[in-house]
């Protein structure tokens, strides 16, 4: 084990599931906080804003301040902005998209935007799809705020952002730029808001396929813990292991 | 040329372009019946009942009949009858697929259906596709009525059925069966319908993709017509052609 002197921590699964405490979450973070670790929580979740996100985790007994939260939202924005600082967009998402783009002052048009922005929308319809469509295929740059596949809730999985980010590549045949683990483009913008460097920062997460290969391809050290999506039996099968594993939080020790 | 005995044809690109008539399938279609040759309209389109499209052709000056009407929502009425007459069906769709699989005594149900059918539909919702992924999670047999990516309109391509089954495809990680062209599905009920066998029978089409593969792929002589989606730029990059090329249906000589 070594002392990292920064962390990145994901959300659902590990600090929580839905909207039940994981009970090993709240003594880790206090941890950190105790002896000066900087910590980001860093989730793909693009439906809520930072504020919101802190929230939840204060009502959960977990400290953290909005500064100290990167959604895969606020990626986005960001990741606008370094491009094309008065974009228009036309954006297919809920409240913590929407608040993030107009933060950084885009235009939100309907029509001949520059950019395509889609989040999860559980008021998506055909319409919105149809205007998704039309605009990437005039050109307008496409861009998902993140491809999980699946969304775990009390009801089991549902559709998640990459299956409706889905109709419009399927459609259109273009893929979309996404922002969220396992790419690299949230991890290099979470680096940036911690000011540590790669090699002193820990990724924690309970899914292999995003947290863990965002750590991965981003050449960080990674922490799996089997409190969320990753079990054992199917951890066992992928080649490239996590750098630590642990049953839960508590088995942690922070240096 | 060869004298056929039976005629597929395709509707939109070949009959008419949304609302606008195409000139010449008119004396086409007329010249088939004063022949008395058998021929069957074959439409990927699940929206409207077959009563539906005779209508519309029927104003249109070309003669048709329900019952020389074959579109992808009866073939997979068809289909499910064949295998569970008795079955319960999620069904996302417009009318044309939900009047064909009433007529044929489904029980329609929200939760544990046998299958899942999708069909275009432009109401759909975000509701509709979580209910369809938890069936398709659940076993249900995954169904769509044709896999058309694109949908030409007025305003441009819009989503197609394709792309909207995309969502439970992805993220399920289930393939759905497709019953409309290019699948040999609706080809081979078109052929009992008609009462020919596959090499006495001519596919007429406009589109590569749908209407001459699903004839290349059953083993059928196909005629492309060029007043639709495949142009003679993108035909000339097929390595399978299709056995005769017209710029319209004025061109061919019924024999």
């Amino acid at each position: 084990m070594k002392k990292y002197k920064g962390y990145f921590i994901d959300l659902d699964g590990t600090m929580y599931r839905g909207t039940e405490k994981i009970e090993e979450a709240e003594e880790f973070v206090k941890k950190l906080k105790e002896k000066g670790i900087s910590y980001l929580f860093m989730t793909n979740n693009s439906s809520k804003t930072p504020k919101q996100v802190a929230e939840k985790l204060i009502s959960l007994g977990i400290p953290a301040e909005e500064h100290q939260i990167l959604t895969s939202s606020i990626a986005t924005a960001n990741f606008i902005w370094e491009r094309k600082q008065n974009a228009s967009i036309y954006v297919i998402g809920e409240e913590g998209l929407r608040k993030a783009l107009e933060e950084k002052g885009f235009r939100f048009v309907d029509e001949n935007p520059d950019f395509v922005v889609v989040g999860i929308d559980r008021n998506i319809n055909y319409e919105k799809l149809a205007k998704a469509c039309l605009a990437v295929r005039a050109g307008a740059t496409f861009i998902s705020t993140n491809g999980d596949t699946a969304l775990p809730t009390e009801r089991g999985l549902l559709p998640g952002n990459g299956a409706i980010t889905s109709v419009i590549s399927v459609s259109t045949n273009v893929q979309p730029i996404f922002i969220g683990k396992p790419e690299k483009i949230i991890v290099e913008q979470g680096l940036k808001m911690l000011k540590t460097k790669k090699e002193e920062t820990l990724l924690v997460g309970d899914n292999y396929e995003t947290d863990i290969k965002a750590g991965i391809q981003s050449g960080m050290d990674t922490l799996l813990v089997h409190t969320g999506v990753t079990t054992k039996e199917h951890l066992k099968h992928k080649e490239i292991q996590p750098t630590y594993t642990v049953n839960n939080l508590s088995e942690w020790h922070v240096l």
